[in-house]
């Protein structure tokens, strides 16, 4: 099969992660006959510097044409950064804003689970992790805050700053699906997440997501509100398996499960709409302060590429052989600095890559 | 000195830990010689069952009269209570909104730390606890997405929900002053929350918080996104000192923040107006399941009302005087069930309130 591949290396770490997740693709396309033609684009901080903005129409034009995107991390670090000293629609991330948006990238979905191999690394105790925990966060991620009317004017003599958080039926209902969707294939439970009792577009989301239910019967549904969540996050991880939330709650939620995961070097996330066309991810950032030093993890960036090919190019198999390949590594030993432990083996950015390419 | 304190038990475990409340203020007022006065009013699901509105306009007018308020908690089981099935506005947290509004109580202050004695039930492992941790959250109450514009219809055929997130200068700059002061208090050092990647509202909220800064050259100050927040709290909740964030990210942060200690029942709030008229209240809910059977920790509640001698009556000893009491009932091994440990003695609601009485 031959796929045309969007490579968005980015900011910090991003070129270095990219490169080793290509060199785990490359692998695949060798071992079952496949090819795999990249295209380059730039986006985040290295567009600003290139062509004054984040993301050229150009670029995107690359993207939709292509059959799915492989992202590394944009932007750097707001305090300390020449990119943020511009207007926001300038910033490293408005970049990431932009091409969802033009992709119509509505469908965010974040594993977080806990690795056996790395349970030493995760912040919660033991008797909280009990069996351990094994979720996706699906958020939504075209819509909400995010994509709202906003602006900043003077009301009554007062500087006064507007965001509008709106939802439509259409909009919920197609995630809900997805969310739905993922859950079949899971532990067939969805825990919708929202603020019911104060919003408006949360009461929307709720009765939607309650009609689209309906057509999986099978599929255990509850309603958790936003604030609980954020605690039974780190009080009973164990008991989720789709969370199902809007844009910037999953944006919060995600950041949270991710972080009593422990591994957050680990995770990828993928971009979805209604083709085939996704955008793969690791959940973590930039990491500006340790770009170039060859110690990033590019474990999360080769499960990502992983997901891809399971999304967007329906090569499951290749993408189930990534997946053995990276828990070959770890039972191996190998480690990267963020993940380290006693008794391992310290390994670079691209020694890792190496591993787990000759595995696949 | 004689005060007049408003009660609001509420539904729940609200009645039963509001007496105990009650007892401790009771014993305070007889050993340094005050008079507090009583009365009740009704809001949440009691009040809708006794006038079919979470909250009369009578009971806002005692509440205003009064020198503070003290709360228990309101609400049911969304899932599985009568005051549920009607319209939104008509439902028992609306009550709660309606007096923050109406008492303009913009300033909530949620103390989260760590009690020595209860380190066991914190979910989190030792190295992260490290030395320990105490921050407050102090959130804005009465502006954001909890009263903003809303409203359901359609729009192009499809049913639309819109909530708006507004903001102006003046709102932003009365909340980050009372973060400042606190701070000057405490650690001094303000950790300001937004999400200024994307929303106008936070852009305008940190460029207010840094004006205020500059009358308080001596506390530290920073600026955290909102889901970097969610997980420094798991990763490493001693950074903070002042969390200061608007509403809607200090509902889901301040829960987040309360659950890492462990101690959710310990927890006290305080939320505060321009005068000296303030509403205090635990941090945790109604508790519906354990309502009437004397197991429910009152210290939250304890701990609200010497918040209320410190912020609205000036009267800090008695404040003190509580919280010694109640370290010292912990130092001497009484628990109720939620905060109970091998080789400590379980005791009931009432005898909780006892004892501290007692101590004071
Ligand atoms: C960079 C930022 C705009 C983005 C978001 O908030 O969606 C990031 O936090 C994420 O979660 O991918
Ligand atoms: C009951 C609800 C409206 C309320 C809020 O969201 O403010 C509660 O969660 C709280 O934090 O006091």
């Amino acid at each position: 099969m031959e796929s045309r591949i969007t490579l968005i290396p980015g900011d910090g770490i991003g070129p270095e992660i990219v490169r080793e997740a290509v060199k785990v693709l490359d692998s695949v396309a060798d071992k079952y006959g496949h090819k795999f033609d990249y295209t380059k684009i730039l986006m985040g901080g290295c567009s600003i510097d290139e062509y004054g903005v984040p993301l050229t129409d150009e670029a995107v034009a690359t993207a939709k044409a292509s059959d799915a995107v492989l992202l590394g991390a944009v932007g750097g670090n707001v305090g300390n950064s020449k990119w943020y000293d511009v207007a926001p629609n300038l910033r490293p991330e408005a970049g990431l804003l932009k091409i969802r948006k033009e992709l119509g990238l509505f469908a965010n979905l974040r594993p977080a689970y806990l690795y056996d191999e790395l349970k030493a690394a995760c912040p919660l105790k033991e008797e909280i992790i009990g069996d351990g925990f094994d979720m996706v966060i699906m958020r939504e991620l075209t819509g909400g805050l995010y994509f709202g009317n906003r602006y900043t004017k003077e009301i009554d003599g007062l500087e006064t700053a507007v965001d509008t958080l709106t939802y439509n039926e259409e909009e919920i209902r197609r995630i809900a699906i997805k969310g739905f969707e993922i859950a079949m294939k899971r532990r067939k439970k969805v825990t919708s997440v929202d603020k019911a009792n104060v919003l408006d577009s949360s009461r929307l989301w709720r009765k939607i997501v309650h009609e689209v239910a309906k057509d999986y019967p099978e599929v255990e549904v509850s309603d958790m509100l936003v604030d609980n969540c954020a605690m039974q996050l780190v009080m009973n991880p164990g008991q989720f398996d789709v969370i199902l939330t809007e844009n910037m709650f999953g944006d919060i939620l995600s950041d949270e499960a991710s972080m009593i995961t422990g591994s957050i070097g680990m995770l990828s996330s993928a971009s979805l709409n209604k083709t085939k066309l996704g955008l793969y991810e690791p959940s973590h950032g930039s990491a500006p302060d340790i770009a170039g030093k060859n110690v990033a993890n590019p474990i999360a960036t080769i499960l990502s590429a992983a997901m891809m090919l399971r999304y967007s190019l329906d090569l499951d198999k290749e993408a189930d052989a990534i997946e053995a390949a990276v828990a070959t590594v770890l039972k191996e030993g190998y480690r990267t600095t963020d993940i380290m432990s006693e008794g391992c083996t310290l390994v670079g950015t691209d020694k890792m890559g190496d591993l787990i390419a000759e595995r696949v």
